[in-house]
């Protein structure tokens, strides 16, 4: 995502890595965010539906940002840019769409996540930024899928639209 | 949302309550979950196209999480209920659509939460649950939009569907 939008293909995916998620970092996310019996105690928790401390959907998405803005991070420092040379900018987000939370995230799951763009979109409102979309999941340790979404990104383009590069 | 199903109607709204976004507590979101330079550091962030710090868009949803579930301790503590009367229980969430950051979330700003109830499904794959969807939304203090989506919760029946009272 550190390239230009020009360089983006549709199809491709990346892995992002491995999150473990503790007892107490689930109960530490939601002190903060999302205090219910189920994501704060393991005894009100085995008593809920779910039957024991699960994670804040809010927690298991957070994390995949975290895990995304490192997967950006190793891109930048893999490629070579002339000196000078300016590198393409990542903007803003306008949203996520179609956030799913599947199967509950359990106090010792080991959670993959991954990214891959479907889409991408010129856009004749902004022409020096094109919108890329991707589909993201995580994975337990069991293959269940535990959050699927699409997420959309800003990314500057190499050749304003309409301009001769 | 404590109250079963059919007590809900399709139209109501709630106030959540405001949030302060102090340049701390930003910071503190990014270096966990969201560790990009306009989201952590002041001096980057004025040389980024945002200009100056701005929250995790993740930031501004989980603090919804927070005044929702405060929203809901409240609504239950205001309830009335027999001894020995079951409270009805509120369900997993499938998911979000449509979430949406329309405007930055800069340091100062005071956000106000609000929810609105704006459609009901009853399932049958589970028919003793009904899924309520609500828009909901956070407005910065010169009431522009920051935060829009639609969340999705399951609510337990009175009466199971199929079923006489």
């Amino acid at each position: 995502m550190t390239r230009y939008f020009e360089d983006i293909r549709i199809g491709e995916q990346a892995s992002l890595g491995d999150h473990r998620f503790t007892a107490e970092e689930i109960v530490s996310f939601a002190e903060r965010f999302d205090p219910q019996p189920f994501h704060l105690d393991e005894q009100a928790a085995a008593e809920s539906h779910f039957g024991g401390l699960v994670a804040s959907g809010w927690h298991t998405a957070a994390v995949w940002m975290r895990l995304m803005v490192s997967h950006w991070q190793r891109q930048i420092e893999a490629e070579a840019y002339a000196p000078g040379e300016r590198r393409p900018r990542l903007g803003v987000s306008p949203g996520i769409r179609a956030l799913k939370w599947q199967t509950p995230v359990r106090v010792g799951d080991t959670i993959s996540y991954s990214t891959r763009v479907t889409g991408k979109e010129e856009l004749t409102s902004r022409p020096q930024w094109g919108l890329v979309i991707s589909r993201n999941e995580g994975v337990n340790q069991d293959g269940r899928e535990v959050l699927t979404f699409l997420s959309q990104v800003f990314v500057e383009r190499r050749t304003v639209a309409g301009q001769q590069p």
